[in-house]
């Protein structure tokens, strides 16, 4: 008789572009969106909540980086509501939470969220199709002072996560400038006007001369592809290189070079004026330049932005993944976009908010060193005869109601090695040990694991003698001394 | 000339089943799942965040629901990965990054997770298609000294989220003992056993004569409609009665009826033996029958675990939606699976978890009156002169820095009345007004909104004029005049 054919197993592995967390990597994200929700509420921010699904056609084509397909959502067809979709971002869903509930929620409506977004992306390295977003958002408040309010609570959150002052600058730029700078250079095609925006998209990479490159005639790029320019003139091109490179001492002296670059526009004219604003709001709130300056050289996200735009940066350098120094940069952006809910209503409503990048944020404090220590693995009560378990449990009962992490061996217990390495491998600070000896004599073997991996490193003989790992204690004193030995390593 | 025709506007709505929260409903999750975390770390687990999405493949047909329909995800096909899909629980995406990691993984591994799963179930009144699970669960320990310990751990998470001792029960089974019971019967034929777990299944619905009916000829439901039985005849179906109503006045006495109702099955004998040690180990560590007993009665999953089950109930009385008393019920329900593993790696791995409800847990609180009371409003601070925005915006930052919620109106300022009604929707506590006239004296108006809205529903005009709601104070006293009056009604 052939023999049944079984089912291949199924391959244990996340689809390409996704990845699990583990221990810390979860813990000191959850305390980090923890920390930011604080300072969020205590801005006056609600919590909410949105479903990770949407239906495609709330969901709309309203990606903020230009470069990206509109179809890099993950969709399927849903029986009652035709194409629905996983959230691209959190800006979106706001926007229909904003257009559903408007008749109950306070005006402005300021709202925070935090969760997962996936795109459907070609992955890459260090580049996944789940993330996480944290955003603050206004809505509903037309003035610039809710703009203020953002930049101000982003320093404050930064500061309250574990970036030093010093060690950040909140930048800001207005898309408005840029206009009055477009409509004094006549540049009034649409296709030619993109085409300047996408262009200083790229100013962080290629820089001042790249750009003047781009706007003319065109570019060889470092891959030694050509890359055609815009076809701008060197003088029609002047005005908006002045732009980009206005930032001068002082925010006094920026805005002046601001009001040279905008000529006699209308638009550019109010665009600096809110950046005045801007800047006196802020200043009032004791956020001096060292915090939040003016920056005309902000260009990420001007082309989806309609108003002031924002981008924090870390200004510290670390170590490139060649061992070059560089900046961190950015880790968060924002600014204002007053056209998403009108999709919805058919009325226009003003937005401004931001986002931060978590997992960035997370990678920076890590590359400083204020987090990601060796986390503090529990105490582990070994398992010296079998019999006796509920001696064991009581032992970590007693523990963990003393606010001590702790767990009994729950493996095989026969090697009393595999016991050890266990303990290792869960960083464990402390082993308890009592077997039938201990038992019979009412005391536990108390082994201090830090210190025993710190003398089997380096200690001479002398200094084993000296500082015994292991201590005998009674029964009745195994809490006092566990705590007495975390104690010495917290 | 035809007016061009415009797309439709896009409907604001979630798709169905789904659903926004807001505010308190997102924190007080938060604050929940932050404190059972808490716990769960006390006891050595580590958390686990794994993708949302899974091959198709991955996730398999484990749902742990019997008749839930084995279709009831969210899949749509991936060009690089074929079907994939959004998890339905989280046993599952445990069991595929154990096989996964598991050489870098220690054994036994105690893991935690928490968020969202995915169920295409038709939706109805309180059933959503997205919804919070948390799970606590070890892999790669096969004693009853991990299960005893996850019922221990239950234990006191409910105590430790605001569940008094006495207010719930943590209930054990032991699907082996009913394994015993089917054996001494003599049912060996595999479709007559399955249903009789079916029937058994029912228990909590139909009652003890309901199951006897079931397990017979059949019984007319309350719908009217004919279900038919099992076809056991009155003595085949002893056993399973005695079984599940063998619970005594204390352990000893249920354990020795569950002696009696497994003849002389091994299996059974094993069954009876574990609950027996995990009595003793619960004792030892101070988990008296008050908080976790014996109880045959548990059913729920009963079909889907290999050996200890546990489900936890509160046991306080509610009002349901006709205004009847009843229990509240189950909250949290798990055991032991000792196959999921084995369809990657060929190897079976023992397993032992438990998943607790969030959301029923936090309705529990609610219904209690122990979370959801008006949550506290930022203070307003008003807007008089809008030419004045910046000396608002130093108070609210002067209000943060202190450690108080705040916010300046970011609507129109125009219309006073508005401002007020703004910071009545907030639920503020109370709002700051500094007209022309006050800046010019120095002082800023203070009104407690609390202490004024008690008045304006019952205070008589003696009353009125004895207790102010509205303060003038000095610029300088405003935080802590601010201070004060939040703290008569923290």
């Amino acid at each position: 008789m052939a023999k049944e054919k079984k089912a291949p197993r199924p391959r244990a592995q996340t689809p390409k572009g996704f990845r699990d967390y583990f221990g810390t990597e979860v813990t000191e994200r959850a305390h980090m969106l923890h920390t930011i929700a604080g300072v969020y509420h205590r801005y006056g921010f609600e919590a909410l909540e949105s479903s990770a699904v949407e239906t495609v056609e709330a969901l709309g084509k309203f990606l903020p980086d230009v470069d990206r397909p509109n179809e890099g959502v993950f969709a399927w067809e849903d029986d009652d509501d035709g194409w629905v979709a996983l959230r691209y971002d959190l800006t979106a869903p706001l926007a229909r939470v904003y257009a559903q509930h408007r008749n109950d929620l306070p005006t402005p409506y300021r709202r925070y969220a935090m969760g997962p977004v996936w795109r459907n992306e070609k992955p890459g390295p260090g580049r996944f199709r789940q993330f996480y977003q944290c955003d603050a958002d206004t809505v509903g408040a037309p003035s610039v002072a809710a703009d203020a309010e953002i930049c101000a609570m982003l320093s404050d959150t930064l500061e309250e996560v574990g970036i030093p002052r010093g060690d950040y600058l909140v930048r800001v730029n207005n898309r408005k400038v840029l206009n009055g700078v477009l409509e004094t250079m006549g540049l009034s095609d649409d296709a030619q006007q993109q085409a300047v925006l996408r262009t200083i998209d790229k100013f962080d990479k290629v820089g001042e001369s790249g750009v003047r490159e781009l706007l003319g005639k065109g570019r060889l790029d470092a891959s030694g592809a050509y890359i055609d320019g815009v076809g701008l003139s060197d003088d029609q091109a002047a005005p908006v290189l002045a732009f980009l490179t206005s930032k001068g001492a002082d925010a006094a002296a920026t805005l002046a070079n601001l009001r040279a670059a905008i000529g006699g526009s209308a638009i550019g004219a109010e665009g600096v004026d809110e950046l005045e604003q801007i800047a006196t709001l802020l200043d009032a709130g004791g956020y001096g330049s060292s915090r939040i300056e003016i920056d005309p050289s902000v260009v990420r996200g001007l082309g989806y932005y309609t108003g002031p735009v924002f981008e924090a940066e870390l200004t510290f350098e670390i170590l490139d993944e060649k061992g070059r120094k560089r900046q961190f940069g950015s880790v968060s952006g924002g600014g204002r976009y007053d056209d998403l809910v009108k999709r919805f209503t058919g009325q226009s409503v003003p937005a401004t908010g931001v986002s931060i990048g978590v997992d960035r944020l997370l990678a920076a404090l890590r590359a400083k060193g204020r987090i990601g220590g060796t986390a503090q693995g529990p105490v582990v009560v070994t398992v010296m005869d079998k019999d006796r378990m509920a001696d064991y449990q009581s032992m970590v009962a007693e523990l963990r109601n003393n606010g001590i992490r702790a767990e009994v061996y729950l493996g095989n217990p026969k090697n009393f090695g595999n016991q050890l390495k266990y303990a290792d491998k869960r960083e464990s600070p402390v082993a308890v040990i009592e077997g039938g000896d201990e038992k019979a004599r009412g005391v536990v073997q108390i082994k201090d694991l830090i210190l025993g991996a710190k003398l089997a490193q380096s200690a001479s003989l002398e200094e084993w003698k000296e500082r015994p790992s292991q201590y005998e204690v009674t029964r009745d004193q195994l809490v006092a001394k566990v705590r007495e030995i975390l104690s010495q390593w917290a």
